[in-house]
């Protein structure tokens, strides 16, 4: 456990009101944007069927790139091999890494992440570069400038992999074309509860995008938190990808707000506001907690203070809070490995804490 | 609804530390005491075989011969007609009368009762008269002292049926001989927890006891608190059976004493506290609550403050605020006949006012 500092600092990319042009704080509704890019190296095995000889050449040469980028001059670099489980769990916890990408123990993995964690490149995960810029609120085309100045920086020193006419070439053909993956991180708890949220997924895999759980694809949404991402990277250029997730998530604002006005109303909220009072209460006297009750009951306070209730706790360390109380944020936290009981009481007494303050 | 005084007034059989010789405060795990006789005028129809002038008669004479008795002579009187329904609740909620006399709205059901609540009687239920007297904490022997010198008093004015073989006479043989029932009101948290419940149940039915609900016969129990009483009321004088209850209910409490040590060990204490605290916190933020999940909220206070926790309630209030947050109970207090969803409203408000005081 290395990566105590890193636990204790707050993550960048949920704090409001970033001096961001495209930034629409909508009652944290969106609560960060993130684009990412997948990109090989021409005339190398993808890295799995790269050997751990060749993944480390991949990370030195990528290292080597990165030190010629200004943005990430400052940049930490780790070979995931070097820190211990819960480290790598930490990286995830905070997005910094996909959930295979710490699991990943074979050959050569490696994370280059700047210190506000709003960039970073996964090295030797499914590709040789999965490079992500990270923003608050609504404001993936702030990302995508960034990210695409690092892009072209890299491409200079590394030639990435791409095809005349199918564009960058990538380990799965699903990242295939951009390789871009855009998303918005979303609270959706109105939709939830007026059960509109599975009609509105039916409707976003008919425009091409899709939802994906709380770390992303192949895991489940927590606390009615959903990444909304586009589903194709080919066939668009990258401007129309990003124009086209903002009007769909405009969209999704507006029906979120539309359903969160239903819950104002007088049949559903005496109901809402019990259930949001309840969970309150129970995060200020709760002993014991595990991870999922926790997101879930955060998620209500979150709702609470958009729907103007009285709650003694703030929006920004709501967001933080939801991130913080994970499994590993807590060992890192105190600096040492602990039992599942143990987790669950340090969550609780965080909770409590923060609730005062 | 007449009867809001009464809803206002503190119940006096649940105050601690009554100045009586056998009552023995266990962490409050015996609420009240309450002995009952069931007696008939003899050469008369029972209630049930009797017509409603025969039953008014049957009224006037109790209540003629009430006065001629000291400890009565403050009594209130009632015919149960007279009031609505609102109030007949208020009465079986305040344990006054039984469920089956809160709905006998044929023939003339009436109720005599002091100020002080500790002795009632029902006239007209399944028996001409019902009589109890109700002592806080672990005191049978005080609560027949006196319900025997009211017996002696008005079977003086009444001539009670009496069969020299049989004993007294009831309409349901289950009441023979004595007439006489005894129960402790019991608060067994720890032997719920700690499933030992059943077990006890099994073994109280080989001695001749019984464990009854909240409301008596035939009712469910709430907030883990049970009526133990006996079954058989023949072949036994009326010291044996109040002897023989108190043993068995000095047993109980040992038990319950030993399952809430159990509680405090380590790999249960955590559990449990973080069980009473989320309580706690649910009681503390609701907004509304339900009568039955709201006792068993406060049943966990009770249990948490005998356990030695920082709760910031009293004991005795919190005994008053089981019987308080009932539906007849709210609905006197704010003098008014409220909506299930008004009800459940008004519950989450006093419990709340009442956590805070």
């Amino acid at each position: 456990m290395i990566l105590g500092a890193l636990a204790k600092q707050e993550i960048n990319w949920l704090k409001s009101n970033p001096p961001a042009a495209d930034n629409v704080q909508e009652d944290g509704i969106v609560m960060s944007s993130r684009v990412r890019l997948a990109r090989n190296l021409s005339n190398q095995p993808f890295p799995l069927r790269a050997d751990r000889i060749l993944q480390l050449s991949t990370m030195d040469k990528v290292v080597s790139a990165v030190q010629s980028i200004n943005l990430l001059s400052n940049a930490y670099v780790h070979k995931l091999n070097d820190l211990d489980k819960i480290d790598r769990l930490l990286l995830m916890e905070r997005h910094l890494i996909s959930h295979e990408h710490a699991s990943n123990i074979n050959g050569g993995p490696g994370l280059v992440f700047t210190r506000d964690e709003t960039i970073s490149i996964m090295v030797n995960e499914e590709d040789h570069l999965r490079m992500q810029v990270i923003t608050p609120g609504l404001s993936p085309k702030i990302a995508w400038k960034t990210l695409n100045e690092i892009d072209d920086g890299l491409n200079e020193k590394l030639k990435f992999a791409f095809h005349p006419r199918w564009g960058y070439l990538t380990a799965c053909p699903t990242n295939i074309g951009t390789g871009m993956r855009v998303s918005c991180l979303m609270h959706l708890p109105g939709l939830v509860i007026t059960n509109e949220i599975e009609r509105l997924f039916n409707g976003l895999t008919r425009v091409g995008l899709t939802a994906r759980g709380f770390y992303g694809e192949g895991t489940k949404p927590l606390g009615d938190i959903f990444q909304i991402s586009n589903a194709v990277t080919l066939g668009k250029n990258e401007e129309s990808i990003i124009d086209d997730l903002g009007k769909v998530v405009n969209s999704i604002i507006r029906y979120e707000k539309g359903a969160r006005q239903k819950l104002l109303k007088d049949s559903l909220k005496e109901k809402v506001e019990d259930n949001i009072y309840r969970s309150y209460g129970i995060l200020s006297f709760a002993k014991s907690i595990e991870t999922e009750e926790a997101i879930q009951h955060i998620s209500k306070l979150k709702l609470g203070l958009s729907l103007k209730m009285k709650l003694a706790v703030k929006l920004d360390s709501i967001d933080q809070l939801i991130f913080t109380i994970q499994p590993a944020h807590l060992q890192e936290i105190v600096g040492r490995e602990l039992t599942a009981e143990q987790r669950d009481a340090t969550r609780a007494e965080l909770i409590r804490k923060s609730l005062i303050n």
